[in-house]
């Protein structure tokens, strides 16, 4: 059983997750000031787990500061729109029922992880070898199993499955979140680059990929982990599913395309480092854009708590 | 002026790539083995590169140990073309005139660079924004300005030319050798992680990619550094030119399609450690193929010293 996040007698604390897998350290967090600094420096990440997180700091806040302190937390991440939604939730709710519904926030999103673990799973009956980004298990979404990870967890209670995880440069979720839940899961599962993943499906090697999103536009793009969208154009090449798992929270109808999506662009030493150690010339310019969009045709099918949607008919 | 191997009074010097770009260290070659040493350990990397570097070490060998010093070097890689057909044209030389066969084929592909890369910027007329992968410059080719980075550094002597160089994971030849290459240019160039070429393409960020290769099948298929064909596929998809650019010596007309190419299958320490550091989880299973194959109808032209072909006519 993995956990992420622990609300207990008026104190939130998480696992860091920029120390993982070296070491499992648990921080607390007593401000919405504290929230959205972890959320930032992605000890706290994963679009869900965002939501929570943000949530539970509200309900401590100060009354008074209470809607300083929504924007201050939607303001900490652009791309994510289970921030926002929490955080709008937490606005109508109000300081005096902030509490119960941080908690309610927190108990739906891991009821979720369990219905999508199987209907993602009836979806992809059969698939045995299944490729993954970055990070989407319990530590991504608090505790419950997570979202495309859950639907790995369903598959490998249901059957024979091996997973390929790609690493997730610049911030390597995939090689040190992943792997780390795949582990202590007990899912046979590899490692790999992100830029072998097209060619190994091209092989033949992949039966599905399955990832997370933290965004799905109104017209089923879909904003993820940078590095997503070329697995899905080799999926397409190789005429295998590419499937997105996400909370009914992630489904974003306000934004009608993916071309309305902020790409949040982060800090050049996350490429030009890695675990703090310097890969290239000292400041060199770099592009680090955090996600990428992923057409809708590009997506066999979003699997939701509520069932599967198809954007593009096929 | 960039030089990556010299041969002087029978010494044969290599510049040390997996030190750059820290350090620039020499290290000198006394043999056949432990010049595949150093292939094997990517010291000596690129295609042509390697072809020069194992002619000149077959120049100093023993010949009593002439044939077996050319089976040793011919296996120490075996995806990259050139060390066979090098270490073949070495053996049609025989012992007697090996050096004079070496100095050939080493002005031969110096000679190539600057043909390759006047051939390529015809071709890219006006692409001021160029994505590329891995490292095609001096380093890869021993001298003489490499092919695919020789024809960017010609688009940039005629013009304004922006550079998007991917870091190439596992090994970093991106953002450890192509950076240092731009910089000591003076070419305006920006660093990214592999997987976020595909949506920075997508999102119109680029005008064309230029990659080189390791082998170019009879068929057009084209094996190169691992992470390619997604960049292909991210081309085509945005409709705009993914280029090849290799000497003639890449072409393998003995291979039929990319399915007939051996992709040689790396250590799994290159993928769980960057620069030493652990990144994963201590002995977690890694799928690592160093190359992947991109199929003839991605790939909009190849360019050689000898002009540019259409292996798909379109």
């Amino acid at each position: 059983m993995i956990t992420a996040l622990r609300f207990d007698e008026g104190r939130l604390e998480v696992l860091d997750q920029t120390l993982l897998p070296d070491e499992e350290r648990w921080i607390e967090l007593d401000s919405a000031t504290a929230a959205a600094d972890a959320i930032r420096r992605l000890a706290v990440r994963g679009a869900p787990m965002i939501g929570i997180t943000a949530a539970y700091a509200l309900a401590l806040e100060d009354p008074a500061r209470f809607a300083a302190a929504a924007a201050e937390l939607r303001d900490a991440r652009p791309t994510a729109v289970n921030l926002a939604w929490a955080v709008d939730r937490m606005l109508a709710a109000g300081p005096e029922r902030a509490l119960a519904e941080a908690h309610a926030i927190h108990d739906e999103q891991e009821g979720a992880n369990a219905a999508i673990g199987r209907h993602g799973a009836d979806l992809l009956a059969g698939a045995q070898r299944v490729l993954t980004h970055c990070n989407t298990g319990t530590l991504a979404c608090g505790a419950g199993g997570g979202t495309a990870l859950a639907v790995v967890a369903e598959l490998a209670a249901r059957g024979p499955v091996e997973v390929l995880a790609c690493e997730t440069r610049p911030l390597l979720q995939g090689a040190r979140l992943t792997v780390w839940e795949l582990a202590r899961l007990g899912i046979p599962h590899a490692l790999c680059v992100d830029g072998a993943a097209a060619g190994l499906i091209a092989r033949g090697e992949i039966d599905a990929v399955v990832v997370g999103a933290d965004r799905v536009a109104a017209n089923g793009d879909v904003a993820n982990k940078v590095g997503t969208y070329a697995h899905a154009l080799a999926a397409q090449a190789a005429g295998i599913p590419f499937v997105v798992a996400v909370p009914v929270s992630t489904l974003d109808a306000g934004t009608a395309t993916g071309a309305d999506i902020v790409i949040e662009e982060r800090d050049a030493d996350e490429v030009r480092r890695v675990g703090g150690r310097l890969v290239t010339v000292e400041g060199t310019p770099v592009r680090n854009p955090a996600f990428d969009v992923t057409p809708a045709a590009l997506v066999t099918a979003v699997v939701t708590e509520r069932g599967v949607m198809h954007p593009v008919a096929r």
